[in-house]
């Protein structure tokens, strides 16, 4: 049995999400599927980040296991082909350890969120950035992120069907940068509640705006309150960067 | 009557190019119906470059008349809502000169070419690079360009249906560099003949891949024989950047 860990690049807009639902297609399902037009057999891949329908990965990890050895560069250029024309596409393919699990052995997951800041709607990255029209203050919003680094109870901005066991984690990094039109929220951490970007990216957004002020994000993460959250941000800035092992 | 100015960014992807054509949709004729949904009249959009098709333009420059006066940041605002959902955006939308002309005023346009040099095809962005798997050497590639910068005869770039008076241009800049997976071309003169950028990087492939050495471009421009070309390279990479006026 060989064990085969990907890096994969996708277009999360056409997707349900990471994981195969009944509702339609996603980007595990597609991956399965073309393992089996290659090997005939039906697998099941194991990715480290369940992103939702609309979000995006620069280079999400996988892992799957097949009983046939295969080139792994082979592999990678024929999941390609099976995978035509949908928006996936391995960008390594390599034979992991047997041991290595691309979500339980992932040690870092980084992210980031596209905001496009200017009056005028995306024509060229429409569905990949979020657009928002007010002039936001980026060094405001950086400014009130530095609250959320660190270990914290994220209850806040934590979605209500999450279903992680705890809603302490530790944050390594939620740096905002302003670049060109638009600004980057980039969030690093061993791993992430359900939307807990999203959540960020949305309350950030409003001490952008000045509806809030840098210090009322701290509040709304003392409260340990879902309502205390600003809206959460749509899926299409978001992008599963690299993984860490 | 006033001359309005347009900025517009799109995605050339699914237009048979900036001009109209009996064969499918164009920008241009895009832009005329969502002027006549504003104004009740039928006007001519005169633009910078007369993109092919599959070209982008981050920053194309166009002009039109209207007898009635509208506040230019109401004809941007109603401009972008009439153009839905075609991936077309005014960026800027002013009231110019009546000397003004988007195409004769012109003293400078920048284009930039985007190769994505790795071997696992585009899934963010399909259409918007060109995907070429072996590796480039964009050193090598700069070097060779230089030989191409300056006024010359460039007969050897021009595509047989050229409608250009004469081929000798003067080109301000070919620079060539790599910006991570992509190799970036940026090219900039007073104006271009057609498709003289996508022979410029069709032929610069050759020597990024070894095939020529970077004597060999200049050998090319001295024959003035357009079958000195390397292969003319697809519109996909190509945007046009900015006019300067």
């Amino acid at each position: 049995m060989t064990r085969y860990r990907l890096t994969v690049e996708y277009d999360g807009g056409p997707f349900v999400g990471w994981q195969r639902q009944d509702n339609g297609a996603s980007v595990q399902g597609a991956l399965e599927d073309a393992i089996e037009k290659l090997s005939a057999t039906r697998v099941t891949v194991t990715g480290a980040g369940r992103t939702d329908a609309g979000v995006h990965a620069y280079g999400q990890v996988a892992h799957f296991d097949l009983e046939k050895h295969f080139e792994p560069g082979k592999v990678r250029d024929a999941l390609n082909h099976f995978l035509r024309p949908a928006p996936i596409v391995v960008l390594e393919a390599v034979a992991a350890d047997s041991e290595f699990h691309a979500r339980f052995s992932a040690t870092g997951r980084h992210y980031i969120y596209r905001i496009l800041n200017r009056r005028s709607p995306p024509a060229l990255d429409d569905g990949k950035v979020w657009h928002v029209s007010p002039r936001l203050d980026a060094e405001a919003m950086h400014h009130a992120a530095q609250a959320l680094v660190g270990q914290h109870d994220f209850t806040t901005f934590r979605a209500a069907e999450c279903q992680a066991q705890s809603p302490v984690k530790t944050l390594d990094r939620l740096d905002v940068s302003q670049r060109g039109e638009e600004i980057h929220i980039e969030a690093s951490a061993r791993s992430f509640l359900h939307h807990q970007i999203r959540s960020f990216t949305g309350t950030l957004k409003l001490v952008g705006e000045g509806k809030w002020q840098p210090r009322d994000v701290a509040k709304a993460l003392a409260t340990k309150d879902r309502s205390a959250c600003g809206p959460v941000a749509p899926p299409d800035g978001l992008y599963l960067v690299r993984v860490d092992y």
